[in-house]
C-alpha cells in the first residue's frame, strides 16, 4: 500500500539526489585540456547528465539509516555512479551489446570511436577507485579500505564483469535455465546495487556494522526484483514511457525472468522479492522510510 | 662500468623475483569454476607466464631501499603485474593497436575472443584495487590508501590510459615533435615504473617518506630511458634476441624517440637519463646495489 505523500517525498528526494551527484561528479571528473581533451570529453559524457541515479540515491538513503555522514554519502555515490557508467560504456561497445543509443543518445563508442570509448570506461574505473581512497569519502582510512574492498568484489571477476561475461555467452540460448538467469542478474546488476546499499553502513564505521549485513541483503532482494522488473517491461511496457524500444530481449534470443517464469510468474517473483525486502526494513529503525519509498518505486514503475 | 659480479647477482634477483611474483599471481588470480571458466581463464591468460616482470623487480628492490617487508613487496609487485597485464590486453585489442601475438603467444583476445578480453581486463585492473585496500600488502590502512591512490593516478586518465589515448591520436603522424613523443612515454610507460618505485617507499610508511620523491624520480628517469632503448631496438635490434618482429613503428607511422632525434640523439638522451638516474642513487644509502644492477642492465640491454 502506497501512501501519496511518501511517494512525492521520495521523489524530491530522487530529484535532490541527482542533482547532487551530478555536481559532485562534474567536479571530480577531469576537465578537458588542450592535449587529453577527447579522454577527459568521453569520461564526461559516458556519466554526467544521465539515468536516474538509483544507485547514488540508494546509497545516500541507507546511510541515512546507518547513520553515515551525508556529505561522504554523496561523494561516495558519486563513485558508484563512476563504476555504473564505466559499466555502461564497456557494455555497448560492439565486441559486447553492440548498442548504439542509451538513453536517446549516441553510445560513447558512436560519439567518439571504439577505442576511446574503452581507455574512457578505464580510466573511469581506475577514478573510481582513486577517489575510494581519498579522505574525502571518510576520515578513516580503514573505512576506505573497506569501501574499495568491497566496491572491488561487487564490479569484477565475481560480480558485474563475472555476471557480463555470462550473459554474453549465454545470448541466443534462450533455453537456458532460471537458475542461469538468476545467478547473471544477481552478479551483473544487483551486485553493484546490493553494495550501494552496504556501503551505507560501510561509511557509518563501526555504528553501522550491524545493518551492514541486512542492507546488503535488501538491496540484493530489490537488485532483483529491479532486473525482474526490466525483464517485465521490455515485454509489457510502453515505448513512450520507456524511451526506449522494446521486445530486444527476444530479438537477442535473451534468457530472461519471463522466458523462464512467464509473465504472471515473473511478476509474482518481483513482488515476493519486494515484500521481503521491505519487510526487512520494518526491522531496521525509524529513519528507513525514504528506503521504503525507493522500493515501493521500483516495484511499480512503468519505465 | 659494469662490474660482472653485479650483474650476475642482479640478474638472480630478476630470476627470483619473476618466480616468487609469478606463485603470487598464480594463487591471487581466482580459479576456474565450472560456470565462470571464461573469463578467469583469459585473466590467468593474460597475467601469468609472461614477461620479464620489470616492474615487480623495481618495486622490490625499491622496496629493499627504503626499508619495507620484502613480503609486502612481493604481494605490492603482483598488484603491479595485474595492472601491467590489463593494460596489455586492452592495448592489444583491434580497436587499439591490434596485435595478434604477444611474447610469441597469442593475444589474449585472439586466444578467446574481444568481448572476453575486454572484460579480463576489466577485471583484472578492479582485482588489483581489491588487493591494494588488503591487509597482506600492508597492516596500515593509511599506507594501503597512499598505495591505491597512487597507483590509480599513475594508471588512469592522467597516466598510462591518457599515454595510450595520446599515442593513438599521434598514429600516422610521424611528424610529431620531440615533446610529444615525450609526453606519451611519461604517462604511457614511465607513469606505472615510476609508481613501482615510488611504492617501494609507500610500503615503508614514515621510514620511506624521505626516499619517496627521490625514487619516484628515479623511476621517471628509467622509464622513459626505457622508452628510449625500445625504440632504438626496434630500429637497430636483432629480432632473434627480440623475439618479435622489428620495423614495427616505421610500419605504423608512429613517432618516437628515434624519429624525433636520430639514432645516436636517441642512444645520447637513453645514456643521458640512465646516468642520472645512477647518480640519483648514489645518494640513497648503501641498499642500492640491486637497484643499481637493474639500471645497467636496462641501459645496456639488447632483447
Amino acid at each position: 500500500m502506497t501512501d501519496s505523500s511518501l511517494k512525492s517525498g521520495t521523489e524530491d528526494f530522487l530529484r535532490d539526489t541527482a542533482a547532487a551527484v551530478e555536481q559532485e561528479l562534474a567536479t571530480i571528473l577531469p576537465q578537458s585540456t588542450e592535449r587529453d581533451s577527447r579522454l577527459f570529453d568521453a569520461m564526461r559524457y559516458g556519466v554526467l547528465g544521465g539515468g536516474k541515479r538509483l544507485r547514488a540515491s540508494l546509497l545516500r538513503s541507507c546511510a541515512h539509516v546507518a547513520g553515515a555522514d551525508d556529505r561522504n554519502a554523496v561523494f561516495a555515490a558519486a563513485i558508484v555512479e563512476l563504476v555504473h557508467g564505466y559499466s555502461l560504456v564497456h557494455d555497448d561497445l560492439p565486441a559486447m551489446d553492440d548498442d548504439m543509443l542509451r538513453r536517446g543518445k549516441p553510445t560513447c563508442h558512436i560519439a567518439f570511436d571504439e577505442a576511446t570509448a574503452i581507455l574512457a570506461g578505464d580510466a573511469l574505473l581506475t577514478l573510481a577507485f582513486e577517489l575510494s581512497a581519498d579522505s574525502r569519502l571518510n576520515g578513516d582510512p580503514g573505512i576506505r579500505c573497506e569501501f574499495s574492498s568491497a566496491l572491488a568484489a561487487a564490479a569484477g571477476g565475481d560480480g558485474m564483469v563475472g555476471g557480463q561475461m555470462v550473459d554474453l555467452r549465454s545470448e541466443n540460448r534462450p533455453e537456458s535455465d532460471l537458475e542461469l538467469v538468476k545467478l547473471i542478474s544477481m552478479k551483473k546488476t544487483a551486485a553493484l546495487i546490493a553494495f550501494s546499499c552496504e556501503a551505507g553502513a560501510i561509511l557509518a564505521g563501526q555504528a553501522g556494522q550491524e545493518k551492514r549485513r541486512s542492507l546488503r541483503e535488501f538491496g540484493f532482494e530489490i537488485g532483483l526484483g529491479f532486473q525482474i522488473v526490466d525483464d517485465l517491461l521490455d515485454v509489457c511496457g510502453d515505448e513512450k514511457k520507456l524511451g526506449k524500444a522494446v521486445g530486444m530481449d527476444a530479438k537477442r534470443g535473451k534468457a530472461t525472468f519471463v522466458t523462464s517464469l512467464g509473465v504472471e510468474g515473473a511478476r509474482r517473483e518481483a513482488d515476493s522479492l519486494f515484500t521481503c525486502a521491505l519487510a526487512r526494513l520494518e526491522g531496521m529503525g525509524k529513519r528507513t522510510r525514504t528506503l521504503r519509498g525507493i522500493t515501493e518505486i521500483l516495484r511499480d514503475r512503468q519505465s
